[in-house]
């Protein structure tokens, strides 16, 4: 398929500057872009990338002002990421196939229900009494314990494993491996030094437009549910603790832990390798960086931490610049000692 | 199904005070429980919720002096942590359904050898050779490769994958996604700059009543075994390597990873995200503080580590602390150079 | 079977010092070998051991100078690294079976073509239009999406899961659970606080024999491709963010994580549970230490870092002693200030 850079800018409501009769049939990155390739330029740190690429057109910001004369054809937008957001859902739709139907051999258990349209599968398993919605997909491998219901239009890929009694929202996506509701980390101390497992009785919830990443593990509630708000986020392996509950909207990096009972507030950022202690309430719009540890509540909306312990972010910077130089600082001390102790009259 | 509370206080050996004869049907936490639900108070965080909950009767220590009056019927006990999980336990029994038989299909290799009243899932993989004990119970899509021991009751969630070889003790419990016996990362530098692959002959052996969270990877010894004694608790998302030990009754949090050859004694807990570099000795009893990195072996059966690398975690705490201040002390240092230099005698 | 250990140092162009006549038939560590068992001594770490092991032989470095009598023989040779490597290599030939053919029941979808030689185990699914290469092991539950293409000799363990589109080269080795191609974690934010995520539509492609270890993750690119070079090694729960490019002969521990659109060179060490933000550009030779958080380019070949953020290693552990010693510092600090204004003349 064959689009102008014309037909895609109107596409867009973008503004052509340059040749908008070149047709483009890929899209791609600036520094891999050939002459039948659309690009785009959201990160201004790429800029450079601008002047040097192949591409026939680029979309940019409208605000974008250049630094040197360019090659390619310009589609100005007011939100280039926007934009090719919306151009790569309408290159998947093209060039995606869509899963439907079952494959076997499927399992499915007594008494569950699947509805219309969607797809199972070889080798999923799909437990007893669970209610799957429509346009539900259920990659291979896929594991689905009793009583489980999903919503409408979610995807659960290859392996992922939801155990008995979860619940997902409509429009979720589950990737490969993730893990739902496996058993939270409570173990009871014994007199002997031993450990006695506490029943994990709870299950967990996922709202609606939640994305859970690849080989992420949430386990299940104590007693209640750990609960996964819509539109929240997660990247690739992390942990979820028992109990925990995450505010809608609320976008967590790859390899982050929250440890068990916390609850995290809405549209919160949580950096990659992050960690959360137990039993903490973390605000709304908190920022929490990467590699940052979380030992306190965080009750202002909008605080962003760094270290571990963390605190403010500019603060741990300020202090962490004293850091690097702290022999300089040790040598400085020595010194002023030695002066001080020469200026001091010795006493007899 | 519903108790009074007082005959759920005789199965606790616990005393009444309030009204013994209000019945309940279900567990739940303080804060979310209704008025048929007995809860608890074990974390004393959570005591104000004592005040304002709705719940029938509460579980509590027979030490607790109430502050404020109170609602809710007590039962009073030694430990109502020890009385929650028997409580959770008995709840488990009368709610979980059991798993027994076998689903189809459900692969079995020649020459394998599997006791009575097990489980065995739809999809489930085991190879030849191998020994499962009675009660066993093997969940879809778990792969159990040639000449693996799984001694009784023990059971095995959907998706583990547990290579060859491997020994695993009875009463253990393997969360989903879990893999036991892969490849050590173990590489000979090429003169070319690249790696041979030093192949992983030995296996992975699991005491009695082990517990391995979702997820989470024991890599194979390279010619011995890699070790998790009995009693041993993993949570999600760890990472064990080849030749490691892990002791008796040690506790294991989330994402903690411990590198090659490394001995963990007994009862120690690594909290998580912590880490510990290769070929070191851990004593018994010892605490390693979340995101600590261990780098040097610690000998003093129950010291309590934290920082990267870590020491002592009073230690760590106070110079934490000074850190947190180093902007301010970079000041003082500043001005009292200032205030020297003014002090001393000009040379001429 | 068994060999002297005459024989054995020939094979492996060694010289032997002792009784070269005595019979083995396993190898194993210093520390656990019995009489019948062949040794070998890399690690200066565990040379006491050389003094007390039970083992008939050991082999070790031509420049070991001995500092006590011993009882075994020695193999004395170049590396004995690479040495047991070989002697390994021999011994997984003998001892273990190799796997082929196809187990029933296996997917495979229309289209794809597999080659010669291979093993495809019960419940592995295979896509549409697939190419897999010739001595191919597919085991158990593991997954391969649509249009994926597998070079010769790869081995992909149970459960690994390879979504569409992905390519893999010759004699790759991929772990159990290990994500292949899963959706970069890349979404919009929408005025409203939502996210909307951004289609992924690139893939992951790895060069020749790269090792991928037990539940890593490696997403796609967004418009591109995800790169691992021939000759990188992964081990277990690692990060690969989408876009991101692995240098050839680059190893990485288990547990770290790379953020998107990073480049990283050739022969780079990183070290477990490390972390490096997104859109950064690596050299070659680079290590970066354990819990490392490299947060900008890294230009010069060879650099070694701490910290983090990290910096130079040498510098990093300067400042960390230094602030082990911070509270010392701190009342040093005081003393001098009450020093100097007693030294100050009061001012009227």
């Amino acid at each position: 398929m064959k689009f102008t850079i014309n037909q895609l800018a109107e596409l867009l409501n973008g503004e052509v500057v340059g040749n908008g009769e070149t047709t483009v049939n890929n899209i791609g990155p600036l520094d891999k872009a050939g002459p039948a390739t659309i690009s785009f330029l959201h990160n201004p740190k790429y800029e450079s990338q601008l002047y040097t690429t192949k591409a026939a057109a680029v979309i940019v910001n409208r605000a974008l002002q250049l630094k040197e004369p360019i090659q390619p054809a310009l589609i100005t937008v007011d939100d280039p990421y926007s934009s090719l957001t919306f151009l790569l859902k309408q290159y998947q739709k093209l060039t995606k196939t869509e899963k439907i139907g079952v494959e076997e051999p499927a399992f499915l258990g007594q008494g569950s229900m699947v509805g219309e349209s969607g797809y199972r599968g070889a080798f999923s398993y799909v437990g007893s009494n669970a209610k799957i919605g429509s346009h539900v997909k259920i990659y291979p491998h896929v594991y689905i314990g009793d009583n489980v219901t999903i919503g409408d239009n979610t995807i659960v890929y290859a392996g992922a494993k939801i155990y008995s009694n979860s619940v997902l929202g409509k429009g979720c996506v589950i990737h490969a491996g993730a893990v739902l509701g496996s058993d939270g980390f409570g173990f009871a101390p014994q007199p002997d030094g031993s450990y006695e497992a506490i029943p994990q009785v709870g299950n967990v919830v996922l709202g609606d437009a939640v994305s859970i990443g690849a080989n992420t593990t949430i386990d299940c509630g104590t007693l209640e549910s750990t609960i996964i708000n819509t539109g929240a986020k997660l990247d690739n392996l992390i942990q979820i603790a028992h109990n925990v509950e995450i505010g809608a909207n609320t976008a967590i990096a790859a390899q982050a832990g929250i440890s068990g009972s916390t609850k995290i507030g809405k549209n919160c950022v949580i950096a990659g390798q992050a960690g959360i202690i137990g039993h903490l309430d973390i605000g709304n719009k908190v920022t929490v960086g990467a590699q940052a540890g979380i030992g306190k509540s965080i009750k202002s909306e909008g605080a962003i931490l760094l270290g571990s312990p963390a605190f403010d972010i500019r603060n741990y910077k300020r202090s962490y610049a004293v850091f690097k130089n702290l022999p300089n600082m040790a040598s400085r001390i020595n010194d002023l000692e030695k002066k001080v102790l020469n200026l001091t009259p010795s006493e007899k």
